[in-house]
């Protein structure tokens, strides 16, 4: 029987991709605005490498794009894109759509609930206390806390301890083919893939760890009450034989 | 006569020392909403500490504070402080009563304007830009960029060379006697003390570098005609012994 569903957080419960786009595009629009010597898609292009290189949780982006533009250093410049990429973050968090209800509707037939997920722990704690996700869940697991990250074995482990649940008994909930499905099966746990985002094709060599696939979280709460259903029937099946 | 009236930024023209006190005060509000098991008096106080101690520009306040007060480390904390720290900064950041006013009235009279202050570069233009004072202001000085600081005379000797005046034809106003009055006055400018916020008691030991003493901006267009008519009266003596 399932007892607990755990989700990933970035694309799966947030909808993180689509508000960097926005955040980036507005920060160079500013700094195009406030006297950048460039045009908008030479710096965003810019962006774009730069982050893929150094990671998206880099702190000196606005600097290192200068740099990376044969620009002079230009603190006005900087903080014209911070403030545009904060202004952007802050107004425009969202979950993704249909989180709350899948979320209530879990509640109320009685599973637990958990986030694992990747990422700075305070960002991420940030983004979940904003949208006032805390009070869905049991527990959240961030493996930069942990010192473990997806999908290594132990973060799904930990999870599952403090949980007090066998892998059997939990369900991973994921928009990562890679980090959150693989992940999560290596360990024995049920996994949806939620086929969302910037990952929709990608990592698709992991797609037979995958036990369902979904295009939105409304299908969430069917699949998990299959699943219990499929045991329920393997156990039937084993006691008819058993007889 | 005077050409330019250089100003500082903090408690000047950014009412910042009080939105910096309203940010913190809610900050631990929410820590202690989302589970600090700490009273509010003894959080903040053990937060004005850590400040005093750190620098207002640390970087790690939230972690510390939990530090200090023998906590456990815990992302949620830190969040939910860096939620109501930023939400404060950015709904209340104000200019000071009457800067708007006495920068256009100086403009209007045509007097060319500067801004020199201490702190990080990115932070003063976030201030100058959210606030859009930005088009008042010829030139923006800031010591951390400049790697000199108020009161270090050659910050002044910069913002003069830049300007392209002698230190007769230009005023300083701000609210520290340490680094802006006695630090403007070493290098030969005139000066006015802006009585105000957390240093209006202090440093008074550098009293005598003040040309004049405001409790209000507004007072200051009236100031600088003063200390151009002053300097016509005392050429007027000369011409007059001269004869």
């Amino acid at each position: 029987m399932i007892k607990v569903v755990f989700f990933d957080l970035d694309d799966t419960l947030v909808d993180t991709s689509r508000l960097a786009e926005m955040a980036r595009r507005n920060a160079i629009e500013n700094m195009v605005r406030h006297g950048l010597p460039v045009d908008f898609d030479t710096a965003y292009q810019e962006l774009l490498e730069l982050i893929s290189e150094y990671g998206s949780n880099f702190s000196r982006h606005f600097d290192y794009l200068l740099r990376r533009l044969d620009l002079p250093s230009n603190p006005k410049w900087v903080a014209a894109g911070v403030i545009a990429y904060h202004n952007t973050k802050f107004a425009y968090l969202r979950t993704v759509k249909g989180v709350r209800r899948v979320l209530l509707d879990l509640q109320r037939a009685g599973y637990r609930l958990g986030i694992i997920t990747d990422g700075d722990p305070i960002k991420q704690w940030e983004k979940i206390l904003r949208l006032e996700l805390d009070a869905y869940f049991d527990e959240v697991f961030i493996s930069d806390y942990l010192g473990v990250k997806k999908p290594h074995r132990k973060i799904f482990e930990k999870a599952l301890r403090k949980m007090k649940v066998e892998p059997r008994e939990a369900v991973m909930v994921g928009d990562r083919l890679y980090s959150d499905i693989y992940g999560a099966k290596q360990v024995g746990m049920k996994t949806v893939w939620f086929r969302y985002g910037k990952y929709a094709d990608r990592e698709l060599e992991y797609l037979e760890y995958a036990d369902s696939t979904v295009n939105s979280l409304d299908e969430i709460l069917d699949i998990v009450r299959g699943l219990n259903l499929e045991e329920g029937e393997e156990r039937s099946d084993k006691e008819v034989h058993a007889d």
